[in-house]
């Protein structure tokens, strides 16, 4: 076994069976041979376009990479475990494949800046996709508040009704996350798509490598800067982790709504047969398990996130064996993420919504107190007694069961002579949310507005 | 597909094929077969005891439940996702096995108390697993200690020479800590072994169920008090995380020790080649891979356990199925943990140490400083006067490039006319080691004292 | 500058003023004041009684550390930051006291034994605090439980209306957590009381001391085994944290469903005045600030646990100067949880609960469809055909927007013929849960039986 | 006391004394003063020119804030816990000084729009603060790399040493690793420097407020799209503090050098005495406590993130009091962050480095051997044969305790004839750096190329 190690030489005993499976890779980096293949033909092509190796060498090298692809992608490739990771399998079969001028692939590189560059061209397209399926899920949001514009029901505060807002208003908060979110991934990309290919172990090499070039070929527009940084540096996956957190954090009080709102009190939502669960026992059931998934994962994806931050802390330079595990980390994160915007996206896009529960809960939320008390204050009641008198009528519309706009004008005016008839017209929540005029707010007009820029930056 | 589903009858649509997906769990908690076929089987035959069933059903049943276990553990039984988890995968194939009496299997049940049973059944395994496994590590510590009591070297503080302490007291140390995780598992058995089975799916059952007697059949000495608080408690895995959480902090300190040491220029350590890995381009590296990998993999179990702290926070009563993410991150958890200890064993019974270069850090460290101030203040100088003249004398060596122990008497006299002859006695390290009598000490009979108790609590 | 502290000697240079601040702890481990002259005044006992020093010194330096204890807790001691920590404040001051004797309190101890005494000695104080605590609010939760066994509510899993349950079931799943908690408070306590003191700066010491007979001065019933353990080893702190991270995820569940059951659509709790508060705008809020408070305090403690075991991972033996940092976190946790569980007792204490809103979500969320699916299946039905039976009656009661206790015969027995007369006594709510007689389950039998269990574990 | 609360008039019982103190925030929110008063001022001013009061009302609030300015910063103020925050003191007293005008400052905004401004006011001006201190070390760390660029010191990957680097590149690569912070949290401020007032309570306002106007008296960029997403986004304080843990990170990992080369075994850095610390008992102990404590509170930097995002898991919508909870982590992060930066650009700025302990280290440590395996292959050994020849080699010179380029020829071309004297040349550690001629490399090329293009961005 050591004798397969490119490394054995000095070693007089070969690795320990327990080591190998401790420290193998290729049980999970093996999801990077497109990247690590894509890699290493811009390397070959590099190598041959400044002599190192000969044109035709070049050719052998990059035309081996392709049948090797093709026996992953058609599933006759065997990955071996004792060639620890994604890089030796491969490098081994090139060999096997065109000989000894495989060995000349990995002149002047390491797989120190070899995993680096694999695992940055890997996430590079990951964040691409996020940005797919956020936009995707963004996309639902929006045709939701479209459709459903006319309906209205309590904003909460303290999950105590509030105001009253439109249903659009509601769901376009969460539009507007998932576009900071889409931001933050492009902004990321920047620090993404660097190539370290030319670092080698650490330190770069004597050969006249032209890192430059391999970026060029990978669609990279930028190389590292210094060969130490190159080898060590794990922000690219830290951060994502982190964006992919944050939205996930989003997704997860979206799914704290919808599961809220699916409870029978509230009624709110009624999700598709297709995106709920039901029980063996309680036939009346109907679970949102979608959204309890995705607000129980964000744990997991934050787990993994403080586990990358944990595990980088206080590493001395340059490359450490622990830096191996960012890479499980991500996956799962991105596994997580992704599928999460995904079944969502399926989840809201079924969803019905009830217009009329929406409204028994304004009503018995008292959501247009507010209303009453600007209504008092603009006939000239000082806002803070005006405050007072809605505060005991509500009070008494408590004590009945009913809302405020339910109370006969007698007792209204019993409690302050200032209340006249008109007082009904304001008190309707459709006004309410009307009466919002102000830029960014739930009335009609800003939420018009909120749709059409949605909209462009969605590029419909 | 959706008539596969217990719970089917009231949807008029089968489940989106995403969140099926989505939300199985059987591709990883079919690790729980044996305890779930225990906990099904303890459950027969307790609703064949109290006469829910008959003891012939109660039999058919259990003889069932032996035939599906040896269809797993033979590789012959199929997995199938869309029956969501192990429980119906099982259930289902008792059913073809025994037919309709299998149905009843699940009388006065639910997966809520089933799930919560199978899991702790098995965290209480890995705990026992892991006890055996720390005792292992410790072990091997203890010899080491024994082997290589009269090495000596720096004890650190900062990471700077502190005072010299024997290499059994540094290697000891860590098996104390290793005793306080054992002690902390040990602890929480009492916490995971109390069996949930008869919550049913929260508000336990109408039938004369005898919860204490599965539990017995189970070996578990408790049982659950409050239906609701067992289907939706996980505080079994979050406590049993912790404690592998903080074992692998220990872990990784260890970890650090051995890399520091392991690097050229202290050379205290050199680690057997079957748990070493080299490097293909420097012929001259020989990497701790391992410990690197188990300071590394800290990260991720700390990760796992705060996500699943978060994902426990604000769930309202009682089970809901954000839950489900409890498993895979234990089922990590325990993988790293368990092979952690068992590799470390590996290396650490194999690693060499090397007297020289401890001696030599020492010198280099000024490790014996504190014996000359004691020295001094031994014959009188006030010991801030005491240790003011040993600074000086430090400053003479450092300029040198030598130890204190090498300057010839005048020198020291030169710093200070107490100094005699005799202070080369005091300046020897083993001399300082000897000194340290206290309770709890580097000296050599607190080492004896601490291999006998700690040994006698290994059970040697 | 320089000159006041103690290792000033070898330094040319006095500390940068940054410095001083950067490295300071004073300012809050003076908390640590009545911990520091306790273990002081052990120490000295112990120095006189093995002739360290005099039975006159030794009493000089007792009642000096009393005077020193009275300036504290009068307001009159004037801490400093530049003698950089209470260990240090209190000494020198002591020395002002008592002259030159003073001094000699710190023979045969060092900062880092004597750090790790205080703060063993103040966990262990606060973990018994936290125990009363946690105890105390258990008793409000079972007095609201016998207050209240009569409220019948829906059980929840997945939010969605379950079974129904009595409260007092609900409340006491609480309760229940929190005696877990104590017991974890309990089991860390044999960790957390042992004497460090003795282990000196690492490597124990040259004096003749007596460990046990500080630890038995200061009710410690054990001491440190190894030195360079005793120094660096913060087990105890993050043990502590993680029950206190444990503790208030339960509390936070307990919120977040007050926060729910506070809502107008539930209306299920009315919490008092006291421990709510309102809108300076919306004059019909009533907000539980106090339970949002403890449930998003969670997230911060839960980020001191993980703070803590990011900071002790990878640390080389053995003190290192990262592990200040584990005190303010621990404070900040106690601060978090100490006030916690103390505002929670209040609130829950004077919340009233309101039994027909419960019992309108029943009706509205179908709690009792288990009950009718139970009823046919005593009547022959396969369980199955039950549900099926079930789930299409409470999909008729659905469309006319009342419970399944609500329709007429006629309409049941248009779905099956199976249904009677008698199906109405078994819909009751109260009917179902009184027919829950398994052990643990929220039958009145066991709610009286945890009660009394319960009550017994207060010690009432 | 209920009298002073805005909206005490529906409570009939004043706020628990217990409550007062859980949920106040003023003893920590004080610091946005600044902000507070800016923010209010840009309302009234806005206020005023739509006509919503008269411009000399405007005027009068103008300068009563100034007023209320000069009182704080005088210390004049007095901050009452009753008044829960610093938005309430800071109104209330402005009231006093001008009256009832002063009530009509709250028009058309909330406390939940106001809360926010302020924070994100703070929060820019942090990140702004935070570019400047990380420039600084970063500009330390270019002049120590030009200072001492002729030094050469062992390139380590898993802490043994495989290359000879320059200082340079090794410092430089920290300050690369700060130019990506710098550079996010350019990114960051995008979506900090947005203003959410107007959004009012959730759900906009009645008034014909102009958002627009308020952001550009304050400076901002641009406004909220949403009200519901304004009052309740804490992303901005979540991207900084992450943003704050990955620097943590980098500044942890320089840190772990310092820490190691500062241990007598490597002897590379002597840290200057003003930024290192002593021991009372061990009068040789030169602490680098500076390093260890920004090592240490990267723990509780990262522990104030994962809070933050396990508190606003799964929150509902829109404001919850859970976000009061954002301040005093972000406070904590600001604190350490910004001390760190500044205190390690003063201990770097005066450390200074050992070339004669790295030249022993890379003796030690064979940092060479790839030089000499190239040298063969250079002279058509295949690699994998050249590499056997240097271990061998290496062995040869372990085993006496020298350096390659130590050993007599003779000895060299015992194992491989093909070694000459020219090989002498090439082993100089020099002569290996100076090989490096790539992009980015350690080579003296790059490090020119690459301290212009530093120097450049920091505008030097």
């Amino acid at each position: 076994m050591s004798d397969q190690k490119l490394w054995g030489g000095r070693f007089s005993q070969g690795t320990d069976k327990l080591v190998e499976k401790f420290t193998e890779s290729v049980s999970y980096d093996q999801k990077l041979y497109r990247q690590d293949i894509a890699g290493s033909s811009a390397h070959a092509k590099m190598l041959a376009k400044v002599g190192i190796i000969s044109k035709e060498e070049g050719q052998i090298l990059v035309d081996g990479l392709q049948k090797v692809l093709a026996e992953i992608e058609s599933g006759k490739f065997v990955w071996k475990q004792e060639l620890e990771d994604v890089h030796m399998n491969i490098e081994q079969r090139l060999t096997e494949l065109v000989g000894d001028v495989g060995k000349k692939l990995h002149t002047a590189r390491s797989r120190n800046d070899q995993v680096a560059l694999d695992f940055r061209l890997y996430v590079s397209e990951r964040l691409a996709a996020w940005c797919e399926l956020a936009r995707g899920l963004a996309g639902v949001l929006l045709e939701q508040a479209k459709d459903n514009h006319q309906l209205i029901l309590p904003g909460y505060t303290h999950l105590q009704a509030g105001q009253p807002v439109s249903l659009a208003q509601h769901l376009l908060a969460y539009a507007w996350m998932l576009k900071r979110d889409v931001e933050r991934m492009d902004d990321a990309q920047k620090r993404v798509r660097v190539s370290p290919l030319g670092a080698a172990a650490l330190a770069g090499t004597t050969h006249p490598i032209e890192p430059a070039f391999v970026a060029q070929e990978l669609g990279l527009p930028a190389i590292f800067d210094n060969s130490m940084d190159a080898v060590s540096d794990r922000d690219f996956a830290a951060e994502s982790m982190f964006i992919a957190s944050l939205s996930m954090a989003h997704l997860s009080r979206l799914c704290e709504d919808i599961i809220i709102w699916a409870n029978s009190s509230f009624g709110f939502i009624s999700l598709s047969d297709g995106f709920s669960t039901g029980s063996s026992i309680m036939p009346q059931k109907k679970n949102p398990d979608v959204a309890e998934l995705v607000r129980g994962r964000t744990g997991r994806v934050y787990g993994a996130l403080v586990g990358l931050l944990a595990t980088i802390k206080g590493l001395p330079m340059t490359y450490n064996r622990d830096l191996q595990e960012d890479k499980e980390a991500f996956f799962m994160v991105d596994e997580i993420y992704s599928a999460s915007l995904e079944v969502m996206a399926g989840m809201m896009a079924t969803a019905r919504f009830n217009g009329e529960r929406m409204r028994a809960a304004l009503s018995k939320g008292y959501a247009n107190a507010t209303e009453l008390a600007d209504y008092l204050a603009a006939k000239g009641v000082p806002f803070r007694e005006a405050h007072h008198i809605t505060g005991s009528i509500v009070a008494v519309a408590e004590g009945r069961g009913i809302g405020i706009e339910d109370l006969p004008l007698a007792d209204l005016q019993a409690v302050s002579a200032q209340i006249e008839a008109d007082v009904y017209e304001v008190l309707k929540y459709e006004a309410a949310v009307k009466r919002r005029c102000s830029s960014g707010s739930t009335g009609p007009a800003s939420i018009e507005a909120q749709c059409k820029k949605f909209g462009a930056w969605l590029g419909e």
